[in-house]
C-alpha cells in the first residue's frame, strides 16, 4: 500500500539527512538519498555546506546525477561538478530528454562542455546545437526537442495503434501535436479526446486549432503569462513560417516562475537569484561588497547635501536629530510605489498605455498621506522641541519629499525599463538616493531660510 | 490555419482594449473580449481603472462571468460583484468546476454567498460545505472534487470502455486514481500508461504506487514545492486514514507559486499582495499610511537616539553629516542577509537544522565587508574633514554596525517564523529598527568617548 508523503516533507527529509550525516553512517545516507526523487536531493544538497554536499554527491549512482544536476542552481553545480569523474559525468547525460540536456549543457564549463559534446551522437548534437543558439530568456530557449507530431489525416484509431506501437514515454504528455506534410503546426490533439472519442473520427475533425503556437522569440515571462491564463500543460513554439520547431512543458515554466521572482525579490537587495546561500565566504563577501559600494556612494551623496547645510545644523542642533525621520519616511513610501509599478510591469500589466494613470493615482497618494503625516509630525516635533515653527518646517518637508517619492517611485520603473535596465536592480538604489538628497535639502534649505 | 499569438502578448492586448476603449465603440470591445481567453479578460480588467472595468464587464456573457471573476483578485472582483446582476451571476456559476467554484465562493461577500449557495444542488453542496471548511493555506483548500477513479483488478481494456463510454472530460488528466473497495488511495494509473501499455494488464499491474498521496493538512507551500520537485501535473489529497477527499491540479499550484512570491515581495513595503493597482486613493492611502506610521514610530525612535547625543553634535556638527552613512550601510547589508534567510525559509531550505550555520556565515561576511569599507570611509572621511580621529570612528561604527547587521539580518526572520509571524511583513521593520538604532548610537557614542 502507497505510503502518503509527510506534512512537512521538504523539512524533514533536509533534518533526517543532516542526522545522518552527523551520524557518519555514509551507508545510511545512501539508502536514504536513494529513496527520495532526485529533485529532493537537490534541494537537500543546496541546503548544505560544501563539505557535507561533498558527502551526498559521493554517494549518487552515475545514472540519477544529470539528473540532480539539472534541477541545482548553476553555482551549486558548478562546485560539484569539480569532483565528479568525466566518465561518470557523460555516463550520466545519455538517458536526458532533450531540455534538460539542454539545461545541462547551459551549467557546463567550458572544457567539460566540449567533452560531453563530443560523447553525444552526431545526429543529436547538430539538434542540440541549432537549440542552444537560441536567445536567453526567450521560448527557443527553454523548449524541448521531444515531442510527438501526428498528421490530421488519420483516424484516432491508427493515433492510438501508432502509440501502442511506440511503447512506453517518459513524461506525460496532454497533447500530440497535429502538422501538415511540411511539418506546419495545424493544431493539437489532446490525448483526453483520444480517451473519450469515437475511434473512427479524423484527428483533424477532433483536433482544437485555436491559436496557441508560440513564436520562438517570446520572452519566457509571456511565456509563463500565456500558461496561467490559458490552464495550459504544454505548448508547440514555432518557427515565423509556423513549422514546430519544439515543445515547452508546464515543468519548465514553473521554473521560470520561481525565478522570474527569486530575481525580483533577490535583485532588490543587489544579489543574484542564483546565490548559492553557502557559497564561500569570500565569495559572497564580494559579491555583497559591490552592492555596499554603490550604496555607500549613495550615502555619501546625501551626506555631502547634509554638509551643506552644516552652518545651518550648527546652529540649531535639533535638525540634526529630526533630519533622518524626512528622509526614512520617503523611502519609505517611495519604496511602496516602486514595488507595485515594478510587479505591475513584470506582470505585464503596467505600461506606457496606462502608466500615467498610475503616475496621477500614486501622486494622489502622495499628496494625501503627506499632508497626513506633515501634521503627525509637526505635532510631536513641535512638542519635543517647544517650537512650533521647527514642527512647521519638519512637516512642510515631509509633504515635498513624500510627494517626490511617488513621482520618483512611479517613474524610476517605467524610464529604466524603456532604457532595457532591470528596475527590479537599479531601482531601489535610484529611489532612496532621490528621497535621501530631496528629504535632506527640503529640511535644512527650508531651515535655512525660515529659521536662521 | 491556426495563427500563433504575438510576441508580446499582453502589452499588445491591453493596448488594444485601451485604444477600443478611447474610440468609444462598445461593440468592436465586445468582439475583441468575446475572441479572447476569460483569463486574459481578468489581465486586461486589472490593468484598468474602475470605469473601464465596468465598461469591459458590461459586455461579458453571464456564462463567462463566473471563469473570469475566479481569476481576479479578491479586491478587483468585490469591485464588479457590486454591480453584476445576481440572476446572471448564478446563472454564471452553473458550469464551474468544482476547484474553481470554491474560489469563487472564497471570493463572495455574504449575502451573495447564501443566494449562490442556494442555487447549487443539494448533494454538490453538502459537498463543497465540507471542502470549504479545510484550513486556508493547506491542500484541503485548494483541491478540486472532480476526479477519476478506478479500480486497481480491472484490466486497460475496460477502462478505456469506461473512459469512451463516459465521454468529454473539460480538463485534462494525467493520472486516474486507484482505490480500494473502501476508497483508500492504492496508486496512479498514468494516462500514457494507458495509451501505451497492452490492453489485457490489469490496472493494479501497471500502476505506480510510490508515494504520491498529499495529506489534506499539508500547507500549500510544501504542496508547491512537491510538485515541482516531483515534475507532477496532478496529486491525490487523502484523508489521515488515505482516503481519497480530492484532488490537486497544476493550474492551482501555479497560482499558489506566483502568490506566494508576490507576497514576499509585497509584504516587505507593508503591501498586501492582492493590491488593486487602480482602487480608490483613498483605500490605497490608508493602507500605506498603516505601514508608514509604523515606521514613522522606528524613524523617530532613531531620532531619539541621536537626541540623547544632541550635546556632542553641537560640539562637532561634522558628526550630523557623517552619521546617516552607517545607519544607511548597516541597512543595506542586514537587509542582503535578510533577504537571503526569508527566501531560504520560503522555499523550506532553511530551518532549525542548519541556521547556526548561515548565522555563522552571515557573521564571517559581516565582518570581512565590515573591515573592508571601514577602510573606505575612514579615508574619505578622514580626507573630507581632515581628521584621520574622525574617520577612525566612522570606521570603527562602521564594522560595529555591519556585524550587528549581519546578525539581525540573520535571527530576526528565524524568531519571527517560530513565532508564526511572517517574516517578509514584519522582518524589514525590524531590521531597520535594530541597524539605525545601533548605527547612530555606535557613531555618535564612540565620538562622545574619544573626541570630546
Amino acid at each position: 500500500m502507497p505510503t502518503t508523503v509527510k506534512r512537512n516533507h521538504n523539512k524533514h527529509q533536509l533534518e533526517r539527512t543532516i542526522a545522518l550525516l552527523e551520524k557518519g553512517s555514509i551507508n545510511d545516507v545512501r539508502l536514504f538519498i536513494h529513496s527520495i526523487y532526485p529533485a529532493e536531493t537537490a534541494h537537500i544538497i543546496e541546503s548544505l555546506e560544501p563539505l557535507e554536499r561533498e558527502k551526498i554527491w559521493s554517494v549518487i549512482p552515475p545514472n540519477v546525477m544529470a539528473e540532480i544536476l539539472v534541477k541545482l542552481h548553476v553555482e551549486v553545480a558548478t562546485g560539484l561538478l569539480k569532483i565528479t569523474d568525466r566518465k561518470d559525468l557523460i555516463k550520466a547525460t545519455e538517458n536526458l530528454e532533450s531540455d534538460d540536456m539542454l539545461d545541462l549543457l547551459h551549467t557546463l564549463p567550458e572544457p567539460l562542455l566540449s567533452q560531453v559534446f563530443d560523447s553525444i551522437a552526431e545526429v543529436e548534437r547538430s539538434r542540440l546545437e541549432s537549440a542552444l543558439s537560441y536567445d536567453e530568456n526567450t521560448a527557443g530557449s527553454i523548449m524541448s526537442l521531444d515531442f510527438l507530431t501526428i498528421r490530421g489525416d488519420v483516424s484516432l484509431d491508427v493515433v492510438s495503434r501508432y502509440l501502442h506501437k511506440r511503447g512506453e514515454m517518459t513524461e506525460a504528455i496532454d497533447n500530440l501535436i497535429v502538422v501538415d506534410r511540411k511539418n506546419h503546426f495545424q493544431g493539437l490533439l489532446s490525448v483526453t479526446s483520444l480517451l473519450t472519442k469515437e475511434g473512427h473520427l479524423k484527428v483533424s475533425d477532433v483536433m482544437s486549432s485555436s491559436e496557441n503556437g508560440i513564436p520562438y522569440q517570446m520572452l519566457t515571462s509571456e511565456v509563463a503569462l500565456l500558461f496561467e491564463q490559458r490552464d495550459m500543460l504544454s505548448a508547440p513554439v514555432l518557427s515565423e513560417e509556423g513549422q514546430i520547431l519544439g515543445q515547452i512543458s508546464i515543468d519548465h515554466v514553473i521554473n521560470i516562475i520561481r525565478n522570474e521572482e527569486g530575481h525580483s525579490l533577490m535583485s532588490r537587495v543587489g544579489l543574484d537569484e542564483e546565490q548559492d546561500m553557502f557559497a564561500p565566504v569570500a565569495v559572497s563577501a564580494r559579491r555583497r561588497a559591490v552592492w555596499l559600494g554603490i550604496n555607500l556612494f549613495t550615502a555619501f551623496l546625501a551626506a555631502w547635501v547634509i554638509g551643506l547645510f552644516e552652518a545651518t545644523i550648527d546652529q540649531i542642533v535639533a535638525l540634526a536629530v529630526l533630519m533622518p525621520i524626512v528622509a526614512s519616511m520617503g523611502g519609505i513610501a517611495g519604496s511602496q510605489t516602486l514595488t507595485l509599478v515594478i510587479r505591475g510591469i513584470a506582470l505585464k500589466q503596467v505600461n506606457d498605455a496606462n502608466a500615467g494613470r498610475i503616475l496621477a493615482k500614486e501622486l494622489s497618494i502622495g499628496v494625501v498621506n503627506g499632508i497626513l503625516w506633515a501634521v503627525v509630525v509637526t505635532i510631536i516635533a513641535g512638542l519635543w522641541f517647544q517650537s512650533m515653527s521647527l514642527g512647521l518646517l519638519l512637516g512642510s518637508a515631509m509633504i515635498i519629499n513624500l510627494i517626490c517619492a511617488a513621482f520618483a517611485g512611479a517613474t524610476i520603473p517605467l524610464a529604466l525599463d524603456k532604457m532595457g535596465i532591470d528596475p527590479a536592480l537599479a531601482g531601489g538604489v535610484l529611489l532612496t538616493t532621490v528621497t535621501d538628497v530631496i528629504g535632506f535639502m527640503a529640511f535644512l534649505g527650508l531651515a535655512t531660510i525660515f529659521l536662521l
